[in-house]
């Protein structure tokens, strides 16, 4: 893969004085050459306020804006009208939380989510449960990271209102049963929210096929800048729902005492959008168009069965949910016996190998896993079958230099 | 100013055939060259998730994201824990809202704003004032544009506990009497919270100095680039409030049914930080430091004069608030007599000279005006006086095209 690892900058910046061997793109990924050039081509030739210029350069913009949002709608086949700018993921389910749980969630409902949840989809559904009476209800995955049919059958009922799951675990790398899901969702109008933070850069996602309501997922995960993230929603529920933030931008008509809010889904963008940050995203997601799915898939299953096979040759590693490459996007984690994980991580780092210790701001998950912390190595396109051959060469010194001997 | 505009890539690029003559800064202000490298640069060699990784860009991105915050701190006069980024003004001023508002506000307290806020300072305010039954109470500001002593003492009593107002109004340019509305605030211990959108790039902004308990203000229209905001809090105030995005980072711990929340600013920082538009916030502040502020208000007050002296002078041309240049900071907003200000803004930006026409997101403010609409031209640190000189002699044209004669 040669020429992709050429078009990432960063790659080849030495890190401690070696060739950086970065594993923690699902915290954030590199950005290429296309997508750095869109957003300062932006700021060198374009960069005006769309919707609220007649001049030239505003209207410009307004294009800009609006094909990117084109782009987000066709790249997981939504409606142009159902793709809302978030600055992230995180802001995303914050909206549906607050928009549409606060106001259609009652007392006794049930809000179904994943122990493996990422905070972000956790923290504000919490939340909403307080501030509404309503119950947070969990569910439960196998030992191979895995929930059950058997499991969606006992906790969805005519109570659960509101089901939010992500799409991949950012810690187990597994894919949710979501047509599972949805068919039961559908059986007591229930809405689904996926959060597609660790899918969208690993698969396709076609929210039409896969049938869900709402769903979220931030640039900077998938080869865009920082800074910008989308919201989806089906039209009809986005219709029905009250604004979130408020301002400039988002509303049809202001009086002193009262406001009307514009059409969806500008009703959902108050406040100067970032126009820049949907530029590299748009050339992000033209990016990944550009390589195809099938050559991510194929390279990126490639490196996820060579890590997994290597670490599970080693008998003092344990892994974290399947242990058949098939069920991983992305993502394994880890333990070495006896180490603490940032010592794992530290002693990578020496070795210009970039991995994430910590709880994955996933903490319920830990818990159920029975462990404080883990290591997380998690790929992108632009890495090699060398990587992964150095950090688990790496990895096999770490119990060594931590004085376990060979 | 030559050096400046220099420093300005897209002041080089022609519009519609002309030089460009770009005076929508109140909308959004171009990047200087300093700026666009530091963002650049960001992606090209740091790139990473700030607090999260152990590894060496992780730290590296820590750091960058923790000075950006201790230059944002000293730009405002600040503590450190004080700043709070945002994606913009708008999200830092709902922020207040949801948080602060929702949390404090009751049944029969008055919010009291300006009619001339921006719809960002305004709607917020409706929707807490809906929610918490407080009554929404408005200053009216004079002729000039200036809210008077008397006003402040009529409308500000025991029932007052929040007051939002804009620094600069983005139609007018007029200065609001922070320092009395403060010295009033404190007699009742209303909180004080001030947009500071249009003044952050005109004028030192000393939130000490001022002593108010919150300030807002967006990047993007000082020389920074798009989705990127800040919101200062009195670090007692931010303490008491609850968490308004929810997600990761923020938190302290996360169990199934509950959560601690982090210590501020952290609590309400959710999600992967836009570190790349914190470091282009830095690299424009720094920008401005470089400048200096004696030699921006010279150089802006000067311009102003020059516009208001030259719209003064046409008879067909009304401008609205102050007719003296020392009360205006970067605005100015008209009519021309018979001419909508579409019209005028469509013929303008033949010329290659960006103006806004519209209600400014300002609605109650036209209506209290009583118009529907206006021109309004703004100017930043790179426009020179042949800009304004090639504005005032494009505008006298305007009613001649549209068939008024000389």
């Amino acid at each position: 893969m040669k020429p992709i690892r050429d078009q990432f900058p960063i790659l080849s910046v030495p890190e401690n004085g070696k060739r950086l061997i970065y594993l923690d793109n699902a915290a954030t990924s590199f950005k290429p050459l296309s997508v750095l050039k869109a957003v300062d081509d932006y700021y060198r030739m374009d960069n005006a306020n769309p919707h609220r210029g007649v001049y030239t350069l505003g209207v410009r913009s307004t294009d800009i804006h609006e094909n990117a949002r084109q782009t987000a709608a066709r790249f997981i086949n939504a409606g142009p009208e159902e793709i809302i700018f978030t600055q992230n993921a995180t802001e995303a389910l914050n909206l549906i939380a607050y928009s549409y749980g606060m106001e259609f969630l009652k007392k006794g409902d049930e809000i179904l989510i994943s122990v493996a949840e990422h905070h972000s989809n956790l923290v504000p559904w919490q939340r909403v449960a307080k501030l509404t009476g309503s119950k947070l209800v969990y569910l439960y995955p196998g030992p191979d990271g895995r929930i059950t049919e058997e499991e969606l059958d006992q906790k969805i009922n005519p109570r659960t209102r509101l089901i939010a799951i992500a799409h991949v675990s950012n810690v187990l790398g597994t894919e949710a049963p979501v047509k599972s899901i949805v068919e039961r969702a559908r059986l007591y109008d229930a809405a689904v929210v996926l959060d597609c933070a660790q899918s969208v850069s690993h698969m396709p996602v076609d929210v039409q096929d896969l049938g869900v309501d709402f769903a979220a997922f931030s640039g900077h995960k998938m080869y865009a800048p920082m800074g910008i993230g989308v919201l989806y929603g089906k039209k009809e529920l986005l219709e029905k729902m009250p604004p979130f933030l408020s301002g400039g931008d988002m509303i049809a008509s202001v009086h002193e005492q009262t406001a009307s809010y514009a059409e969806v889904p500008r009703r959902f963008e108050a406040g100067t959008r970032n126009v820049g940050g949907e530029a590299g995203l748009a050339a992000a997601m033209e990016y990944i168009n550009s390589i195809g799915w099938e050559t991510i898939r194929n390279h990126e299953h490639a490196l996820m069965d060579q890590m997994l096979k290597g670490l599970n040759a080693l008998p003092y590693v344990t892994v974290y949910g399947s242990t058949d490459s098939r069920d991983r996007f992305g993502v394994i984690s880890f333990n070495v016996d006896g180490v603490h994980p940032h010592d794992t991580a530290t002693i990578l780092d020496s070795e210009g190998i970039a991995v994430r210790a910590g709880h994955h701001c996933a903490q319920p998950l830990m818990e159920y896993l029975g462990i404080g912390s883990c290591v997380r190595a998690s790929i992108a396109i632009y890495n090699t079958e060398e990587d992964i051959s150095v950090f688990l060469n790496s990895l096999k010194q770490v119990r060594r230099w931590m004085g376990y001997g060979a």
